[in-house]
């Protein structure tokens, strides 16, 4: 009998799937931060399975995130731009576009088997009304379509609208307070709140839920109540840390305290590595190189930590590789939900691994993509390079550094250098800091390059891109009058529409 | 009353200090290495304290050693050179120095309450009769003066000898092999064999011990047994790595087999960082800057657990400021006896933090010192580099990198640069890779500054330097005819004096 139907002879499990934002795989304790000031993350690992090769699908927020909630590589589901070539796109508020109605997110899947699905914080798929959760299978929303940047003048620029479900509550910096200059906000204390309210509320009416809590605060500007802030020896980027840490520890107990955590299944990860750019107000991505905007490990290995007592045995870890795509079929397969059969999918389903039923899984390639290009294959310990930059010279020199105190000669490029003829490998066993090319003139490279080409070439042959959603900008699309607006007197004139096409710099 | 009174209501405890060489902070598991190869290691930390702030004082082996052994710092002991400025010296067979006799080793110390010493593996302080380990306190050695190089043609250069207490056994590459190309070597299996042997005996006699364990398997030439050998996922370093790793579990479970664990303190820690310029023949350092021969934080910060069942708490992480030099006055503590008091000591008695009976001792500040130097001191979160440089530009052109892949303007310099008058300073906390300095116009600067300063004048105003024993070197004196070669038929002919000061490149 299969996983799927040994799970099944209770009911399927509650999902909950913690999304950091630009939290670095350095940045716990457990992955080996100095400062180690997360105790509730590293007891979660020690309770549960420890991925140490689990990777997004971009090193960027808005398409990882699409590639966690469809299963799908982005260039498949349309979260990315044709404008230039490898540049990463997102879903700024200026954005015409959103997730495309053709794709199949997770919770409407979930929907099949009786889940009630909630998302908490960052959306980040588009913020014109088509494209809102409501819209694409949740049930339930708290939280904000776009980055919490600002404050704006709002003759220019709309502030952020903060939702519950359809309608607006408020705004970022009127209603809902983020103090840019001393870091408090208590964001994320409302979300954590908002999510312990729906898993009390689920747990109650004896539904399976799937919580989706994707709280934004070690995203620029940085933030955390009060009651964190100055607490952490790392600055605003550590207490922010500290808060959220605090918050999946509450979760977690409070499961504990219902008596649900042998039925609810944890998954906590982060969406891309750590912005290096932002300095010391920017997390760590431990020994990898770069960091969030770059296909170099730094910018898209994940901390991960799955969680399930009983079933994920306490203390393990794991090499499989893996990614964000994969908890899109691992999840329907621990709600007993067939994976849709219309659409290719990038994801694997992980339980065998998380269940301990095997070691690992087949040896899966995982594809680095910036925008359009595939940049960079990881076939076993090796990772080869077909394009390598981090970005402009221009840019650079400005002070955006995404590789800030490293530098590796012909890999931390500040132009778009091609490799396809004769990619960069490095073995990353041995040098997972990708400091040290295998030379091409040995066996070794050459036995590499014969089973990564292998794989380049089959998933070149086969690969339909979708049509791609982050091309067109227009200031008229702007949260100028969300939903519920009115209620609250808070709606604001747009601007004529003048689309253009979005300038993606990197 | 105080610690040591309370703890010497029974007998004072067995001693195990496991240094490692060349072992960089983010090699074990529980310090963040990805391939999560060090189960002994972590479940060590698991079962005890974790101390993330712990350094040599030092980062070469030679005065690495010298420092843990004397508990002061190798510019008051005199491993130091004043042959150049700012020159990291140690001790090739080609030296002509040694530990002076006018210094006090641990052994010697603990002889007082009735310890038996051994030294297991590298000893490091001088290979001429005087300077042996049993001239120095130790009762019983296995192992060899110097570092493992080789093999060399005999009629230039001997190859180095393995000891049995004061007499020769053989040499490497001839009684105990190393294959340089496979990299197999029984050595570390000889090394564990050694300590159980002496731990098993010493418990059977009810006599309290010491035993410093000093293997060298990660110090290049790498070497493994075979069964390890093609076992690591990082190559031949973690293959040495491994079977590490393997002793230190062994040696943790003989104690607890013969029911002593909880009457032995057992510390591991490393000599100094990895050598980043053995490139993948090296270690990792973690988020840290540079490696082994900087005083940059990868060079001098170690990995370090604390290990005593029943004393130690377990699965604590300390945060305390703590040296090399601190085991000496901590292993005085805890064997009842005395420090001396004819002489300056750099260590502190660490055994409230370890006995978790205060959260942390005295603001101590760090010393970095290269060579005649010092370079670098932390005061808290605050480091203030004084002079900085890695290695020389004609040194550096030719492959020899201590920071490779890395470069931080101004910090990571190839020449030594002075910043006496206004330096370079770091907040470890928000910035542990030291790439960010702090802005001089800040207020943060001026009163880290400050603080910082009282601390340096003070140290430059008492320090006394000790007689420079590592400035002369001579063909005449190296392992040409050790001790019991006769037995062997193994003594080489010396060639004739010829004395010079010896060359130290950086
Ligand atoms: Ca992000
Ligand atoms: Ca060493």
């Amino acid at each position: 009998c299969s996983v799927t139907e040994k799970l099944h002879n209770g009911s399927p499990p509650n999902i909950i799937i913690m999304l950091m934002d630009d939290m670095g795989w350095g940045d716990l304790g457990v992955f080996g931060h100095p400062a180690k000031e997360t105790p509730n993350l590293d007891a979660m690992a020690a309770q549960g399975m420890l991925l140490t090769n689990f990777y997004t699908a971009n090193p960027l927020c808005s398409p990882s995130r699409a590639a966690l909630l469809t299963g799908r590589l982005p260039v498949r589901n349309g979260f990315y731009t044709t404008n230039g070539h490898a540049r990463n796109a997102y879903t700024p508020q200026e954005i015409v576009g959103g997730i495309s109605k053709d794709e199949i997110l997770l919770p409407a899947m979930l929907k099949k088997n009786g889940y009630v699905s909630k998302i908490v914080g960052k959306w980040h798929l588009g913020h014109r009304p088509a494209y809102l959760p409501l819209e694409n299978g949740f049930d339930e929303w708290f939280g904000a379509p776009n980055c919490h940047f600002g404050p704006y003048n709002s003759s220019i620029t709309p502030n952020i609208p903060v939702y519950n479900n359809s309608e607006m509550l408020g705004r970022y910096y009127e209603e809902f307070p983020i103090n840019v200059k001393t870091g408090e906000s208590n964001l994320t204390q409302i979300f954590l709140k908002e999510g312990l309210e729906f898993i009390h509320r689920q747990t109650k009416a004896q539904q399976p839920f799937f919580l989706y809590w994707a709280p934004d605060a070690t995203h620029t500007p940085l933030y955390a109540s009060r009651s964190f802030l100055g607490k952490s020896q790392r600055g605003r980027y550590g207490d922010a840390v500290m808060e959220l840490d605090y918050s999946v520890g509450q979760i977690l107990s409070s499961l504990q305290s219902l008596g649900i955590e042998k039925n609810t299944f944890v998954f906590f990860t982060s969406d891309n590595g750590a912005a290096l750019t932002s300095r010391t107000n920017g997390g760590s991505n431990g020994p990898f190189l770069c960091g969030k905007e770059t296909t170099f490990e730094g910018g898209m290995r994940e901390p991960a930590i799955a969680w399930w007592p009983g079933n994920i045995k306490e203390g393990t870890v794991s090499q499989q590789l893996a990614n964000v795509m994969d908890l899109f079929s691992t999840c329907l397969s621990l709600a007993g939900i067939s994976a849709p059969d219309d659409r290719v999918l990038d994801g694997l389903d992980l339980t065998p691994v998380l269940l301990n039923l095997s070691h690992s899984l087949e040896n899966r390639p995982i594809f680095y993509y910036r925008g359009n290009e595939m940049m960079a294959v990881r076939v076993g310990q090796f990772k080869a390079h077909y394009w390598t930059w981090t970005n402009s010279m221009e840019e650079f020199k400005q002070g955006v550094n995404f590789c800030a105190g490293q530098d590796v000669p012909g890999v931390t490029t500040h132009n778009q250098t091609e490799y396809t003829l004769q990619p960069i490998i490095f073995h990353l066993g041995r040098d997972p800091g990708e400091k040290f090319p295998l030379s091409v003139l040995t066996k070794e490279y050459l036995d590499a390059l014969r089973s990564v080409s292998a794989v380049v070439e089959y998933h070149e042959k086969t690969l339909v891109p979708g049509v791609p959603q982050l091309n067109m900008c227009d200031q008229a699309v702007m949260n100028w009058a969300p939903a519920g607006c009115e209620k609250l007197g808070k709606c604001l004139d747009a601007p004529k529409s003048k689309p253009w096409k979005c300038s993606w710099p990197h």
